[in-house]
């Protein structure tokens, strides 16, 4: 059997997992990252909760054929080395490097939303696709193309923002500087401004007997819309309607086998799922044939960015780290 | 040197031609197509017309490694079969099978547009490039997406269809069924409604001088908005804004190295291109770093058909035909 470790590094937790071939985690370990604070504790920290782990599953820096990081912000891969991540507060820091002096094996790295989408492929979601592209619907809208067993990084490895895909031309504006993207409207945070929205225009909503505006989150609509109220039906209609219209996009434009859908507002299933997929369905062009773009919801959680690190490490290894 | 034999079947035209390993076309010849009539009829002029390139090159059927082929329509390229060509009314047709028992060499299949991206990769606009997707504003807006030198076909092969994403949700009817897709707002036949549209609403426009409705064109706009009309140059920016959001998405989606426009629109050249580039670039996520997307105009024009036909053939000769 063959071993390797994925990391998950975050603004708030280091996690560590040590993961066989197959896709299955052995043991895992996690640290709070602590920012702001020197890259090189950091480090110290990340190359503890790795060895942590190790020792749980049984084994060492030895059996292992390298290590995987997920990191957030913009990555060169080729250097590994963190070009820019807000959530760390990094600037150009060699990780891979530094890494690789504690450790003393290949270490790979990439972009966590990508290393996440890797994982759903290897072992979540879109187990075995030849083409996968995973969306998670949290407070943006985050995407990761997988073609082949490879991340889509694309030419300045910044892929993919399919979030920052303008679907309502001059509409909601959007974090990004553009109006109308995908992320104003499919994201938990656009829920929210459109359940908001809705409120102000029905006071009679039930929506006001379970929370006032500053408490709206992005499950609420779906709860009073299970208990009936017409004004929440309508803003989870809506809100299921520019998620098709996205998803009908994605699969007009590179036709992957799977989509797959994380984050938070997936949670909410197959009241989600069902109507979404009819809906999604009905715009795809040419209609459906006999293959057809599976969507689906993702099956990891938090371990398809441990597993997808360590499918870049086990991918990688036996190339140039 | 390597040779190939790139073909552009079309409802038409068939054109063949005898392509090198650099790029180069050494010989062509052409038939009419003479649809609708028997596909044996068809095939028969396909050999016919590749054993005439091959003579004005100096050469046979012994020289060279292989036959392309891109041809319009839903194509399973896996078993060398034209699924559906509504242009040639051909359903199922084993193109590749009836080939091969005349030309007695391997035989690869490919979509028209898919092939003429690989084409402009190859030998064009975007050569040598990563990643390329190649856009045509004619009647329809076609796509097409090569990466790493292979076309992304995605799971059913009815990749790329850029044109039928939706930028305006709701927006003006596309042919695909969908509202509002890019299609029907950037292809020849988006910018002649538009026109028109403006034409009707504004009767002192320089337009009218120039055309009646029924005489608009895709190019119309462009001339009177450099003889000064103020109407067609509100035309034109809205033209021009539409395109921007278009291919800004399909950056923030895949950031490929390279965008090629291609069609008829796209001979307008630097009146389209520079504003083009100005207002895509701005709308691009986390804005231009070192390294980002080129813009550029198709080179090869229908030469490009025949030249990612012929490049299909020799990426793929040594494979399994």
């Amino acid at each position: 059997m063959r071993y390797c470790i994925g990391v998950d590094l975050g603004g708030t937790n280091i996690k560590a997992g040590v993961v066989d071939e197959t896709g299955r985690i052995l043991a895992e370990d996690s640290r709070k990252t602590k920012i702001p604070r020197p890259e090189s504790e950091v480090c110290a920290d990340i190359v503890e909760t790795i060895l942590c782990a190790l020792s749980r599953a049984g084994l060492t820096l030895d059996d292992i054929e390298g290590v995987g990081v997920g990191c957030p912000g913009r990555i060169d891969s080729g250097r590994g080395v963190v070009v820019h991540a807000y959530n760390l507060v990094w600037r150009e820091y060699p990780l891979c490097d530094a890494l690789r002096a504690s450790l003393h094996c290949p270490v790979y790295l990439g972009n966590d939303a990508n290393v996440a989408a890797l994982g759903e492929v290897w072992a979540g979601s879109a187990l075995g696709a030849s083409s996968a592209v995973i969306i998670t619907l949290g407070t943006g809208v985050g995407a990761g193309i997988v073609i082949d067993s490879h991340i889509l990084m694309g030419y300045n490895e910044a892929a993919s923002e399919f979030g920052h895909t303008v679907i309502v031309h001059d509409g909601a504006p959007c974090t990004c500087g553009r109006r109308g993207c995908l992320e104003a409207y499919t994201s938990a945070t656009g829920l929210v401004r459109m359940t908001r929205e809705a409120m102000e225009q029905n006071p009679e909503s039930l929506l006001w007997k379970l929370t006032d505006l500053a408490g709206v989150d992005g499950r609420i609509a779906f709860i009073a819309s299970r208990k009936g109220d017409r004004t929440a039906t309508e803003v989870v209609d809506r809100y299921i309607g520019y998620l098709a219209c996205g998803l009908a996009n994605i699969i007009n434009a590179i036709q992957p086998e799977v989509i797959s859908l994380g984050g938070g507002v997936a949670k909410e299933g197959d009241p989600l799922l069902i109507p979404l997929r009819e809906r999604t369905y009905q715009e795809v062009f040419g209609g459906l044939g006999e293959k057809y773009t599976r969507i689906e919801l993702c099956t990891l959680g938090y371990k398809a960015g441990i597993i997808g690190a360590a499918m870049l490490a086990l991918s990688s290894a036996g190339q140039k780290p």
